[in-house]
């Protein structure tokens, strides 16, 4: 990430918890939590209680979710006299952290109707009040590296959520059609520039993390893997790309597609990336910024493996598995815009400097051929939180790099997301690769 | 219905429409109108946006198509220079009217965000103050009847939206661990009545109605059946009936049942009524005030057709023809409590005068074993309306006689209600009958 | 039933089962065992395991399933000594009696690939052997009259499942794209007829049996219906007919069906009858002589309830109520090919003599508008066998008058068959009705 | 694979094909033709034709599908004259290669019963025929090397569906209640053996095959891998070990679960492994030979991957990557049984010498925590048998070692078996791992 101002205290996913003062981390709590609620204010009651489909959650159970982990985790446990808000959060908003009680059904949170926006919104300045009082009082605690630790951890998940608030309201209000815009129209007047391929140097490389300051425990250990020389796409497919593909009878050529991939492009009769519609025989997009006609030039996004899969293979190329990413992704430069853009959308990618590789980091998030599976030596960390990425590791692919909607210093080169093959909701796109010579 | 007194003008549907004068039908439609309105402002805007299965429809969504109807059938045909609303809405707010155009899906109604609470308000508003121009400007207009009679169909339509609005809420709140209360606790203080069977004399008798008042079209022709003599209970089953049929293992023996009824039984693990829970050896019910203790005297409801079949047959009687309903309905005494109580509830019956029928109003809609189907000579509505009832006539039985939900001075001796078998969310409940001596 | 010969002994079914001896139950017996070893012989071992849907059986399944009937309730109760041929078969081959025991999951009865089909053969010849037996006893036994009865509606019951081996194994080979021929294809030589409206006068009349000769329970007892005057097409509705409606768009115009009949329509993308297929323009059938083209004159066939509804919506017309199709059925005249014909096809109707009704009996089972409900004083009979009807009154419709699929002597005026408004793997088709001048 | 005789000429797949004489090549191909008929004939024609999941295929349909590959990828080709024993075929035993053409619906095979199962034996003696010629005819053609690599490509391609015929058929009868019985019950004399912890050095070792004889393309290119230390259990996990899990409440504790195995325990009411059964207390197995009483020391089998990392994370262990085991393959000994010992059960492993690893060949296929991916530099096999295996990589686990229902030569340490996460039909299990000290 090249243009990441480490002096910023907003950052501070990128100092070691251990460091962090009561003043820094407060400031960062304020910062995240901030965000958060100036993203929902763009929505009503009625907005913020949809969920579209069960992967998805309402936004308010976001903002409620995300206060529930500060609740759980840090003002039960550390606060003296914290009595909590409400006792049926304890159930109503565990999203699925067995270690600590039964959950409300996901595929239900969109009918509950009470406790309403304004009840959520209290709800958080509570607890906001509350963490403020526990961030001073850590100073002195002895439990202050444990808190610290928590607290970060506490708000990369919200950053995490803020995300999913983003690409769940976009799926829900995509259902109406009125196209709701609830963000500027994303504007797009670069001009593409044409996909090279870098050549990147293979050996026995190190991937993962051993920075002391904040990374998720699927991101460690660090750790050794051996790598061919391979070559990567100077910046991600573009929409015009992936319609040569359609216009070339990409979706109805099972050659292309993965076995499951054609089951899933037959049973659903898809013929477009999600959020494509052809009207007049013009293809337009529903963004969060309303719809609005397909730019050629911007990257491709709402694809999902199988899509990714079935273009590299019409690309006589494949995707990059996630140690060449995160190995190569020294040579990233122009980042694509993440969500301190406000815009949502990947936008044109810059021009890369020579040998440099374009919108690795913001714009979209790039499927590897990597299934999510635990390092060599990983530990899940102790406790309830432990239930935060381990159990997750079967049937899931990872992306790399972060999209339009991650906040800003929320990734890093180590960072790894992860979703099913058919998910295609999240801003998801495509970087090719090829073998090298070797 | 005992107790509905004719000069009240609010009973507008027990009046001829040749009649109705411009001042009955502003009375009317204001009164009409203005239920919904009260019944809706207990409950958020998140709460309006509700529907917990594609059977039910959000509250927003009803105030919305019921004012649809008025602006479709009414107000664009019939009043001068009147331009829609908006044109978005006769998509989104056309429930199955073919004859008008498409309708957005019906599953997906939940989905839609915006238009929101507010706007929906201002929706209504508008559309009542053009029906006010319309029905002044009617009183001298060639289309007079025309006009009257589709006033009356809109309001007799909105009250049978206000019903769905109690029901439908009631099944999405009752997702909500909370047990949301919308009513005053219902009051029973009530002690129960035994049940005596009634006996009534058969022959050719005639059902239907051939009133020029108000009904719907499949209230028509009045014709010709032919009864044997019969018996019919002289208040339907009550919880404590019910229980009894639970505690004898009612819900896991077979012989009991439809063939259809126990695949329902056991596909979907039934153990007890819709709404009822059993918490620490104690039976619980929800209503729309809140979660109580179940009252053994208090009539059974939210029962569907296998489940009053089952009951029926364990009790050794059966269920009534709707012919053998409605011809006994003169004997009606002691109507059940409607919308009009506010409370949401079937209550306890009042004791029947002797030889008379407690409850055949009001309280809860009786299954009868007769499926939906055309009166011999039965001919549709003309035009869109026409798709009102005939479409309809399959797969479902008829229930007689209104509920705690039906607002006052809706239903009437002809009126027929349908739903399919399976069905339990409507204020449902049984009258058992059985074959007299012939 | 013009043409059936009542000295025929193997018309069991129309003499007092207190009249017939143990010769005349003998030789019907043998009969109508022999019929269904015919008909299964031109299968082999794996056609007659195939189970292709849920609602269907392997014929195997059948051969068994109406031996266990006899060794049910004939057998084990009647017949001294008598001990179970295989105690599995109690399980394996109950259908649905809750009163005789746990039934082999239906869906799942095309996995039970042994006992083989030899095995069954010897089962079959087992049962008869000791049928023989026990009818050679039953002449003296002091429930002689009991057993009779029981033998009658075992060989009822027989010949039902022989109807349902024929409409279950042309489901099941229609998937082999070899479209297998298991008969001789049907000849077709007659010319068409035109279509007639006969009249025919209400009033008060009587349906259902009274005859001491064999009924089903659901047929009793007769009793009093008012039918207004009304009119019957004096053919059922023809391929050609039926192609009419087609090319004028018919599976594509929801105001011409139900409302649950235009659901199953677009969720199912039906185009046109079961077994129709087009092919280079030209349009063929399925059936069980093979594919061949469609012939405009014969009797449409494998429609469902929702199809003849919107068929008779299209043609300005009706479906008659089964009181009327009864009525009427004293004008039939030129039966419809039934079973006997070996060729399984409802052939192009014989005209009518001017008055008379054509194909009232075989041919094709006739859709009627009235649901499979108790007549009124509907007992069902008592013990096991009371199963076998009543428990299946809901959400079915009743069909008149036999198909080319019935064995011979088996229907009757009064005889009422059922079947789900979805279903159309059976023969069946459509006869129109209208009110007449009253 | 310690016991491997290299000279035994039917080890096909150890020998370079290149050198392959037309006599070898014929042994061989004798040897594996009548190897499926032999396993067949056990199998009555009903049973041949059953399909219990879309997963499984018919007996029947596995004899003929292999034929139809060698007529398909070497008859047609390349013997000059071939003519197509019926053209019906190419569509209706095709399983997936698009490349050839259109294939019949995979779930509905079981519908198929015509051709019958003597025709499909006809049908492999006509290909046998026609092969004999084509082998005799290929050692002087120019085509002589392709030949005869697509000859030990279709050799190894019937090797595999005859374990599939084993696991699909043991599938299908399992719905007999009869549990019946197609092999002699499998003898387990053997005691237990303790299970040690065999400690193996990492470091930049090499895994895939680059051995001229014959291997799946998904085994190529052989290539670096970078181990960490680690430790392997000397056998599989037992039925006594799993025991041991199930009674400490082991598919009761979401803790030990994936997310994704949780949610498929939850919703199939998992309370143990595939085919075991508790009555009266006591715990069976239905095995190819019966059903019997479990054996505490044999192998435990039928576990899915959810099971097998629950497992592993109860024990306090892990699964091995696939490089992991394949390094460690190097130390097997004392295979378990395959497919040559007629049992097709796992059997009691017996005891390994000292630091070395039991049934690591044999007995059951083990769960790897690798997903199953291109390996670097993968390329697929030219032309439509290039479908064979990289269209499959996506949410597959890749498992090792071969089975009790393996054929006998046919795995190589290299060997790679795949499987979706919830399959459980295939003769598969567990062996732990640890990581070791670094």
């Amino acid at each position: 990430m090249s243009d990441i101002a480490p002096e910023l205290p907003g950052h501070f996913n990128e100092i070691d918890p251990g460091l962090i003062d009561s003043q820094n981390a407060l400031f960062a709590y304020g910062q995240v939590r901030s965000a958060t609620e100036r993203f929902s204010a763009a929505l009503s009651a009625e907005d913020q209680n949809l969920q579209s489909m069960p992967d998805t959650s309402p936004v308010k159970w976001h903002r409620a979710h995300t206060s529930w982990f500060f609740e759980t985790f840090l003002l039960k446990p550390f606060l003296p006299g914290y009595r909590g808000f409400d006792d049926s959060y304890t159930y109503l908003f565990n999203s699925y952290y067995n270690g600590v009680g039964a959950q409300y059904p996901r595929p239900s949170r969109g009918l509950i109707s009470r406790p309403d926006m304004a009840e959520i919104g209290r709800y958080r300045a509570c607890i906001d009040e509350s963490m403020a009082a526990l961030l001073q009082h850590a100073e002195s605690a002895s439990q202050r590296d444990q808190i610290m630790a928590l607290v970060v951890l506490g708000l990369n998940h919200e950053q995490q959520h803020q995300e999913l608030m983003a690409t769940d309201i976009k799926h829900a209000l995509s259902y109406n059609p009125a196209c709701p815009a609830i963000v500027p129209e994303p504007e797009n007047d670069r001009s593409g520039t044409s996909l090279n391929w870098i050549e990147v140097a293979g050996g026995l490389i190190r991937i993962g993390s051993d920075n002391p300051a904040f990374c998720f425990d699927n991101e460690r250990p660090r750790h050794r893997v051996f790598l061919n020389n391979f070559k990567l796409a100077s910046r991600p497919v573009s929409c015009g790309d992936f319609l040569a593909f359609i216009d070339d009878q990409g979706y109805r050529r099972p050659e292309l597609w993965l076995s499951d991939g054609w089951a899933w492009v037959r049973q659903n009769d898809i013929q477009a990336p999600l959020y494509w519609l052809q009207e007049d025989g013009e293809w337009l997009l529903y963004t969060l910024g309303g719809k609005r006609a397909l730019d050629p030039a911007e990257t491709a996004c709402h694809l999902n493996f199988y899509e990714a899969c079935a273009y590299a293979q019409w690309a006589g190329a494949r995707l990059p598995t996630e140690a060449e990413w995160e190995h190569a992704s020294t040579l990233a430069c122009a980042d694509g815009p993440n969500a301190d853009s406000g815009r949502f959308h990947p936008d044109v990618p810059a021009a890369a400097a020579a040998g440099r590789l374009s919108q690795m980091f913001g714009g979209v998030w790039e499927w590897t051929q990597s299934s999510y599976a635990p390092y060599p030596g990983f530990q899940p960390a102790a406790g309830a939180v432990g239930e935060y990425n381990g159990k997750f590791m079967a049937n899931q692919m990872v992306l790399r790099g972060g999209s339009c909607a991650t906040p800003g210093g929320h990734v890093r080169p180590s960072y790894r997301n992860f979703f099913y093959p058919p998910d295609r909701w999240q801003f998801t796109g495509v970087r090719l690769a090829r073998d090298g010579e070797q």
